[in-house]
């Protein structure tokens, strides 16, 4: 029942893991553990760019412990080896892994520091490697008393044993016009510049990748789901900023055209340029939370005097231009699109009884793919029938997939990356009944939803002030959902970013321009799950002057056979009558026949 | 219209200052700072304890310039003399001052340090009294560059000129039985040396009155409003703390019972005892928020090593135990049957078209007088009408005082302190006629209100988090109110108390047994003001095990004239009306005649 396909999925279902392979490659480990004098040594699941995706080449927990979920630390020791793996992967954690080898653990309640202490020897040689931790989490790591343990930075002994490790990606880079990016890279660079002369800053150290690419409005493929160039950058206060990486990536006219901001300089001499920066105690700014450990050991060996504090980058980039938000908002049209053809296809085919979790992310994902502007997704859809709705970061594999049965709620959060922007969607669908229960649940859900989308609100407002607006409903039953309920999102970069959500816990203020998820949701353990998701924008309220307001940018039918009517009040179904008439008018347009008609009927007034 | 009156009032309605007293004053101050070779003084409105209210004895600020609102500060130089008011006072500040002596400054958009460094001469010496500041003010005093002014600490010159100075007071003490403090002094002692304990500290400094007064079980008459006895206190590790307070207000009985468990020392000795306690480098805690700077100097020069962290009796303080919450409702009860005569009163009178808004706060504070245990106001009443109702902070007095003109609406936040328990309360009333726009504004307060006292919550919310759903029904409407939604209330005690408040930037973390108001309003300036205010606290919900919810505390009726009904929701509408038969249920026994027919009414379903 899938719609034809491109004969290459962005997406993939294999269980790649193959636990037989733990057992040498953790032998192999504990030689070099030996040949280092090392009682221990760590395996995050991380680079040294800190992006939301690694490369293959960075896959070191996956190739050690066998896991492939989004988060996870390992660690080997002599005898002993464990899998640090939080509450989303407590099943799949044991399931990839060697269990005689590798005790797999629970965080937050299980903490690295404390099995270190009460399973390493006293006095014990911890082994890491620099540039795969940060300097907040090497302080974390440091809390453990000197007796315990001692950590020693070196060579990533995970890339001494790994025979066919693969060779670092070599994407093409492209570079964003001021039609895409909005302002040069030289406008970028003026602000920033200035930003690190009020702070009294001769350098800044960039490490993150979104950072980068969003400064010099380059984009590139080096990683799934998020359209980045790996690299590093040095910006000086005053002059060109260096930018480390792969020259293989660019061609001549790339060359040139970068050449005349800044200096390309090969990735492997950004440890040697870091060595000299410090000189003359040179006032250097780093990112505490993102940058590499190894960074901060270089410069504090070389005398530099270090700034530490977040990233300049992040607030301008969460604030989008008019060509971003022009760029968004088309690459929301096209999404919507894709999603009305998907969510008309679902509809006449999911009572069917054959469908499969991997048939609907399959096909949502060929439906997106006939936009040939579509590069990516922006992360693995979610793709949760009945109860694996509820599995909040539930990923389908082989192993997990199973038919829907009509009458469950279908969950899909998926999203796609545009050249002209970055998606995020969530729609839960009817299959043919539903449960009083649950169009309560919906409805609820879809206030909360409402009650963000319509608010109009004042500067120096936060996330962490509007995070209770969308649980209201919920909580006026005793209920609640265990997640933000949004994240930023990048334009044509990532599709999480900081600095600002909607979240009980972010106090970041909430700017025109800023573009924010807003997907509250339901969760019934073992029953089902529901969550409904529109982007965001921040816009001038037209009530009154300095007051804020936002704007929809995801267009799409929100399924109005799971809402309870006499629920919602008259501001409320005015909202959704509105949104239906407007995601008409703008996606109907593009569609014919049948699936014109499927969208006239999913966005009827109600 | 007054009703009988007893002979004395608390509230006082005169414009106590006499502008012609500033010049000789200000030229005498002038003479001490020559004799102390000081270029200017500093004039805080602040006493060592930084409690609500201040004696008599302690009101330099008003006696130096006339000024008596309830937050200000000025400066004395040598030719130059600035009073900074805040914007509730940039009319009453002028008013009551000599303008040719005192430039009258609006915080904060004028700064005290600015005007330093502007007005005195190069290397100043700025002479102020280091019980009067505390450590966090005299942190911001000195990012004055010492170029511009040093800070001269010293005796009080106020005082050497202050002739007829009263003396510090002698309120009597009362000690609180079982019955009303509901944990002895025993177990609180045990409770803080504990936490003493756990943060390693050998001793630590108490100056707030309430933290006192709460810790030891006692109350006092010192200061208008707020029943506290003015005293400082050490508390060590282990053993007896020391009370440091006037023995004259203690009786033979409260000298044996108090000694039991504490040292009582002559308040005079405080400094002295400060002197050694820092002996052997020990560990004491000081708050650098309240207590006064000259303690942290004498502690210093002692060899104390400093913890600087709030008051640890504040959060157990504002966790109400059960005496203290049936005090607080007894005392709610007994404000409640005082409301609903005054407001059949008001109800009966408002349209005659003579009632002044002293008339009404003095009846209002005569009908609470009736009930015995009432031992003051809690603070100043707010009696508003017309245009006056929008100053959020209004103090009626004789100068000020205006005729109600039927058709306005009327404002009234006030409160009682009871020998059970501390009350506040604002109502805003109907008065013969109501425009369409205020009916509509006092629903959306009104649903405000309500939509914090139904609300349930997790644990780990906090006031930032609940703010906004006082607001969203303005808000929706591009309207706002400029002060927070809520403050923690004592428990006979201050009637504003934290650490918890419901307001943008307040985080901590709300918990059973706390006591808040919940005070939504809307202001329209120069036309009429709006404000409806409960006090709620905070039990555990029925609805699930770990949540919360509100009880309301307050018994009064909320004018349901004022009221547009169709803009309620069935879950309002229901509040509103168990509220009102809630109140009929509790005061209505307590009345008789016109006064009940008028409860009975004015708590008619809606």
């Amino acid at each position: 029942m899938r719609i034809e396909l491109e004969p290459t999925l962005y997406q993939s279902f294999e269980d790649i893991s193959n636990p037989a392979n733990v057992a040498p490659r953790v032998a192999a480990l504990r030689k070099k553990l030996d040949e280092n004098g090392l009682d221990a040594f760590l395996i995050p699941l991380a680079d040294a760019h800190r992006g939301e995706s690694l490369p293959n080449s960075e896959q070191r927990l996956a190739y050690i412990t066998g896991f492939t979920g989004s988060a996870g630390i390992a660690i080997v020791a002599k005898d002993k080896a464990a899998l640090f793996v939080d509450g989303r992967y407590t099943i799949q954690g044991p399931a990839q892994t060697d269990t005689n080898i590798f005790e797999v653990l629970k965080t937050p309640d299980d903490k690295l520091n404390d099995w270190i202490t009460q399973n390493l020897p006293a006095g014990a040689k911890l082994g890491f490697d620099p540039w795969l931790h940060t300097p907040d989490e090497v302080k974390n790591l440091n809390k453990i008393p000197e007796e315990n343990c001692t950590l020693v930075p070196g060579n990533n002994l995970v890339d001494a044993i790994w025979g066919d490790r693969p060779q670092p990606p070599k994407g093409e880079v492209e570079l964003l016009g001021p039609n895409r990016a909005g302002v040069s890279r030289e406008d970028k660079l003026i602000y920033l510049q200035k930003t690190l002369n009020e702070e009294g800053a001769d350098n800044l150290v960039l490490t993150l990748p979104d950072s980068i690419n969003w400064l010099f409005n380059i984009r590139g493929r080096d990683v799934p789901n998020t359209p980045v160039v790996l690299s590093f950058a040095i910006v000086p206060k005053t002059g060109k900023p260096s930018l480390f990486v792969d020259r293989e990536k660019l061609n001549a006219t790339q060359m040139d055209q970068l050449g005349a901001v800044l200096n390309i300089v090969p990735a492997d001499q950004f440890a040697a340029a870091l060595k000299t920066l410090g000189a003359n105690k040179a006032k250097i700014w780093v990112d505490p939370t993102s940058c590499p450990n190894a960074v901060l050991e270089i410069l504090t060996k070389g005398g530099a005097n270090l700034i530490k504090k977040t990233d300049p980058n992040m607030l301008p980039k969460a604030i989008k231009n008019a060509a971003e938000l022009a760029g968004m908002r088309e690459a929301h049209r096209l999404d919507g699109i894709a999603m009305a053809q998907f969510l008309c296809w679902f509809d006449l085919h999911c009572e069917t009884g054959i469908l499969t979790e991997i048939d609907i992310a399959t096909s949502l994902e060929a439906f997106r793919r006939k936009e040939k502007t579509l590069v990516d997704i922006s992360f693995e859809t979610i793709s949760g029938s009945g109860p694996n709705g509820a599995i909040v970061h539930y990923r389908v594999t082989n192993s997990s997939n199973r038919k829907l049965v009509p009458g469950e709620l279908m969950l899909v959060d998926s999203g796609g990356q545009y050249l002209s922007g970055t998606t995020d969607i969530t729609r839960t669908m009817f299959t043919g009944s539903v449960t009083k229960e649950q169009k309560d649940r919906n409805t609820r859900v879809l206030k909360g939803m409402i009650a963000i989308t319509v608010l109009q609100f004042l500067p120096n407002t936060t996330g962490a002030h509007l995070d209770i607006l969308a649980r209201q409903f919920l909580w006026q039953i005793g209920l609640n959902y265990n997640h933000g309920t949004g994240h930023g999102v990048g334009a044509f970069l990532s599709v999480h970013e900081g600095p600002a959500s909607i979240s009980p816990l972010n106090n970041v203020k909430l700017e025109k321009g800023m573009i924010l998820s807003n997907e509250p949701g339901f969760y019934l353990e073992g029953e089902y799950g529901i969550r409904i998701e529109n982007l965001i924008h921040i816009v001038d309220s037209e009530i009154s002057d300095g007051w804020l307001a936002f704007e929809t940018l995801t267009l799409a039918p929100i399924d109005t056979r799971l809402i309870e009517v006499n629920m919602l009040t008259e501001i409320e179904r005015d909202w959704l009558n509105a949104y239906h008439t407007r995601v008409l008018k703008e996606i109907g347009p593009s569609l014919e026949g049948d699936q014109l008609a499927w969208l006239e009927k999913a966005t009827a007034a109600i």
